[in-house]
């Protein structure tokens, strides 16, 4: 399958992105990495002696999510950082509380799983099934082998670490193929192609290369994009955002964890103040980018 | 760094690994993926009305591990398998009893984790530290900033998935590089070089197409290697184990989960009977496939 500028792809997922992007002309997401040792005293202070790390944990995570939502595109919930007992009764307890209050929001998994057979189908049935995401991020070292058991799930997105933003990436991910590609190109056209039979497979790009961007909606079709490595890591806006542009305007999500749970606060400013304030400058950055296509 | 046939390799982890081998003349090795639907019913029956799923799995596994640790040299825990709240309070009680009972036998934690940053900080975190598992499996496709949080541990274990064995592998890890190689063969030389600062890497290897394991030894020099694929996924044991034995006679580790945990009973016979009878296959297979060389 050849994909070009006209190709297009729907699933339920990919209209819940675009629904959410019209909805709230956002396209900034919220990363809940919730980290422990991070948790300001007021959340303790609020779950009281009674309360366990668990409980902690969701309450920080719940305060981060009312006061963004309006903001965001998805929030990506990294199940690697809830560990242990405790920490997958906060996983469990977040994701339903999304389902509940905010369900028109895209819940996903973070966990850029990579594995076959029946552990693949344990991981998907957890994911998509008891926890109920919407989307789970995956990694295609493996094949398509470790990426069936979740694209089958047709209702559900797929979303492919195609090329990540971390500074060693070009060190696999760079290395040119024999036909002069390098290996992410053919990772991208494998996985929006032969893997793609369910329109439900969404790439994670790098925006710390900007220049790799150029002319990408010509090989992607209107496929959303999760464009990795702003901010921190180096990717400029400004170059990247104008490049993964749909037809109607949006085209892309960008997500934050660490600027928006443990924000810089103001003198009184409340952490959901804070937090919001993040998210909105994240959102509005993004949208002030568009102005350079 | 060029690694050839004279190249040696050692660390804690790979003595540990060493020591097991010699003590239990077995290249063997118990996958440990409990699926809670094929518990059987003696498991439940002993656990009582008091009981859950967490001290079922419990019991399954102990009961495994108890019958089978003379002629093990690891149990591969898949946390994958250890899905929410009970199934990780199963993961630590697992562990936890491993180190207590067992301390020679090299404990493995196979999540094929591929996380950057903080993220994979928490994963190593409660791998190594709160679990203490021995070793972990890392998954590549990220590169170095994905590995280095684990083999910083210089005591443990970083077990990477350079060559998988499920069918789809090759459509990846196949695929030829400009300079002429295939991925894996590239991902081996890194692993076991510029990512091998501590010593402490070790690779999986393929046994489904035997022949890419002729002259390994070669550009491995004499570090163990975890070989897949072997028996169900149609890997020859009489090909491909001489080809990674090193010098000493052993050189490699292959475990089987499902033919071990799920074994076929003859009448009459107990479940721990049945294991133990199914890993001493295994280990007898192995070391008379030593004998083609």
């Amino acid at each position: 399958m050849t994909i070009d500028a006209t190709t297009t792809f729907s699933s339920p997922g990919i209209e819940k992105i675009r629904n959410r992007w019209v909805e709230t002309d956002s396209m900034a997401g919220v990363g809940i990495d919730p980290d422990i040792d991070k948790i300001p005293p007021e959340i303790w202070g609020e779950i009281g002696l009674e309360g366990d790390t668990a409980d902690a944990i969701f309450l920080f995570n719940k305060m981060v999510i009312d006061a963004t939502v309006d903001h965001a595109v998805d929030f990506k919930v990294n199940s690697n950082f809830f560990q242990g007992e405790l920490g997958r009764k906060a996983l469990a307890t977040t994701f339903a509380y999304l389902k509940e209050e905010y369900p028109a929001v895209l819940r996903v998994c973070d966990g850029k799983f990579a594995d076959v057979g029946h552990t693949a189908d344990k991981i998907a049935e957890e994911v998509f099934g008891e926890l109920d995401a919407d989307a789970v991020l995956l990694n295609p070292y493996l094949g398509f082998d470790a990426i069936r058991p979740f694209t089958d799930w047709k209702d559900k997105l797929s979303i492919l670490c195609v090329n990540t933003s971390n500074p060693s990436a070009s060190e696999v991910q760079g290395l040119p193929l024999a036909g002069g590609v390098p290996l992410w190109r053919h990772i991208l056209e494998l996985g929006l192609s032969d893997w793609n039979y369910n329109q439900n497979v969404v790439p994670v790009l790098s925006a710390t290369h900007a220049s790799n961007l150029e002319g990408i909606r010509d090989e992607i079709g209107d496929v959303p994009v999760v464009l990795a490595g702003v901010g921190s890591q180096g990717g400029d806006l400004g170059v990247s955002v104008p490049h993964c542009l749909d037809d109607s305007g949006y085209g892309l999500m960008i997500s934050a964890s660490r600027a928006i749970l443990y924000p810089e606060r103001e003198p009184g400013e409340s952490l959901g103040d804070a937090s919001r304030r993040a998210v909105v400058n994240l959102k509005q950055a993004i949208n002030n980018a568009k102005g350079n296509v």
